[in-house]
Formats: C-alpha cells, sequence, structure tokens
C-alpha cells in the first residue's frame, strides 16, 4: 500500500484531514483482544457487518461545499465487546475497533420514489482502534485498500488533532452516535473539550 | 391501542400504505424460536439495536413529493438467528422479525458542516414479522406506540398486497438491503414478480 490522500473524507470518525502518511510501527507489544496483527499490519475485520451498528450519515463533512447530485452514506459498527465495556462505563476499553464503511446512494429504483436508499457499492472502509500499549494517544486510524490489512495512519495527520480536539469521548465522535450519547452523558465520561464547546454554542 | 393511520410511511419494511386497523388473531399455535407473544400482542424486542443491521435510508417513500427542510432516517434491523439462516439459503425462517426504526436528521452541529447524521429521536418503531402458522400469508407488520406490545395490523391493508407484489425476496425488500441481494441472487430466491420488473425496468 502506498502513500496517498484517504479516498473518502467522513466526519463519523472524522478521517477527513488525514493524509495517509503511514508510520513506521514500534516494536510490537501483545495485542488486546479483539485486534489481531498481522506483520504489523491491522486486517480488516471480515464480520464488521456482524457487529454492534452505532449510526449512519449522509454526506457529513467539514467542508460547507460539495458535489452537486453526488451522494454517499456512511455506517459506523463497533465490536461487540467494546459495545458491552462501553454501556457499562461510557468510555472504550483497550481492543476497541469502530469501523466506518462509506457506500453509495441510489434513489428511484422499484417502487421507491423519493429519499436515498444504500446501493452496494462499498466506496471505502476505515478503522480507528484503541492499543494504549501500541498507539501513541490510544488510538490509530487505518484506511484500507482493496480490504489489504494496513498500515496505521501517521499520527502527525491532522485527524488524530481533530479528534482530540473535538470528539465527545476519548478522541471518538459520541456526539453523532445517538444511542451512545446518553450512557456517556449518565456515566460522566464526556470530554472537557466537548462540554467546553457545547457550553458555548459552538 | 387505538385504531390509527400508521404515523410514519416508509418503504424500507414497505408499510407506507398500512391503515393500522387490528385483526383479531387466531388461536395461537406455538411461537417459532425468537418470537415471543404476550396476550396475542408482540412486545418490541428490547434489544434490536444489537441486532444484524441491513441498511438504512433517507427520505424513502412511494410518494414523490415531501415536507420541504424535513428529513428522516430509516435503520432496518433483523435478528441474529434469521440473518444466519439467510446467509446460508437465501431466504427467511419462521421467527424471523425484521425491526424498522426512523430517527430525525440533524445537520449542522459540532464539527458537521454539511450533510445529515441521526439524532436521538426515534420517530417509530416497526415490526415485519414471520410465523407461517399463525399470520395469512406468512408475516405480519406491527405498528409500536411508545413502545408498548401491539397486535398486528390487518391483512387487509394495502402493504401486505405491496409487499406480495413488489419484495424481492418472500415479501421483504431485499433489493434495497444490498448485503443481502446478492446472496439472494446466488440462492436463486429472487421472487418471479422482482425478476419481472427487473426485466421490464420498472
Amino acid at each position: 500500500m502506498t502513500s496517498r490522500t484517504a479516498p473518502f473524507l467522513q466526519i463519523a470518525l472524522a478521517l477527513a484531514a488525514c493524509a495517509a502518511v503511514h508510520a513506521t510501527p514500534a516494536p510490537a507489544p501483545a495485542a488486546p483482544p479483539g485486534i489481531a496483527y498481522v506483520d504489523g499490519k491491522l486486517p480488516l475485520p471480515a464480520d464488521y457487518r456482524e457487529w454492534i451498528y452505532l449510526t449512519s450519515g449522509l454526506d457529513m463533512s467539514y467542508r460547507s461545499v460539495g458535489l452537486p447530485g453526488h451522494h454517499m452514506f456512511d455506517n459506523v459498527f463497533v465490536n461487540p465487546e467494546a459495545w458491552r465495556v462501553f454501556r457499562q462505563t461510557g468510555t472504550w476499553p483497550d481492543g476497541t475497533m469502530m469501523v466506518l464503511e462509506t457506500r453509495g446512494a441510489g434513489d428511484k429504483a422499484s417502487i421507491n420514489k423519493r429519499g436515498l436508499f444504500q446501493d452496494g457499492d462499498v466506496m471505502g472502509v476505515e478503522v480507528h482502534a484503541k492499543d494504549s500499549r501500541r498507539f501513541d494517544g490510544g488510538w490509530a486510524f487505518f484506511a484500507f485498500d482493496d480490504r489489504q490489512p494496513a498500515r496505521e495512519i501517521d499520527h502527525a495527520a491532522d485527524c488524530y488533532a481533530c479528534h482530540r480536539a473535538h470528539a465527545a469521548v476519548d478522541t471518538t465522535f459520541v456526539q453523532f452516535y445517538p444511542t451512545l450519547l446518553p450512557i456517556a452523558r449518565s456515566a460522566n465520561t464526556l470530554s472537557p473539550a466537548y462540554l467546553a464547546q457545547q457550553k458555548h454554542g459552538d
């Protein structure tokens, strides 16, 4: 996999500003449960569509302009082990993997006369994984080309700084996950940065 | 639950034309695995958000006009036992329950500048359940008010006829479920009505 710019820009995991320069991994400690690296790379979890669904968005972006007439859905999933911990604690354990899948949108077909549905074209898949012993800041992003194992995106990429600055819980955008936000609120795990943004109406 | 018109009209399970006149159930045979009736009603499955996610749509409708500036997402889930059978066979066993959840859509918030995300407001929940020994045609629809147990929607409602006429597999709209359609195609379980529509470009 060569150095490239991430092909799809989504807010759900806020990978938008990630220039995918791949880091050289540090000597590898043991992986937490749920994560299995192969030759220093993360394989795309084969069964992520059977994981816990968190949300979908349409055309979400940091940018105020898009391509007219072009629409994309994003779907976000998390591994069940991590979901069970979040449900209890309002935050994420080591071994958490969140998968962002981007899909094409269809409009008029069969009996549908209006609105948009998801079609069979997976435009991209990215992962946000937590492994405190391995990754600077605890988390790393991975962008998958042709579903092949991927190296982490370099931690100098803007996505990491943006997640730290704006994400509601432990660098994840829980403010866009409607079933997670009330759990985090009850567990008092919302980040100071997010609470300050809410206070100032950002 | 009183007789009423279904409060949200969606294509994913094609409940759009269902006038929710509730039928008197026949003497009840034993329920298949996965379905537990209480006093002849179906309780809303409490854990459906942990089931297998099928797809999401935005503003899908049989009708070509909608409310300007008003958007809704729909999410569809199926129970894992039914999914495992579909994956193997391309069709649904007794005990299948598909849940359609409709959610409000937000736009500009936090760092999102464009597009739509799902917010915390669940606008409605409906179920399409398969129980061949109980339901005329094998399936029934249920619309839940305030998440309370619901009686099946009367089988004279248009939704049943529409599903029979247009749905790709066993009265379910597999043509809108991108991970299911290739399975049904391989298993040769697409309905003659759907295949005829595809042939004629409907």
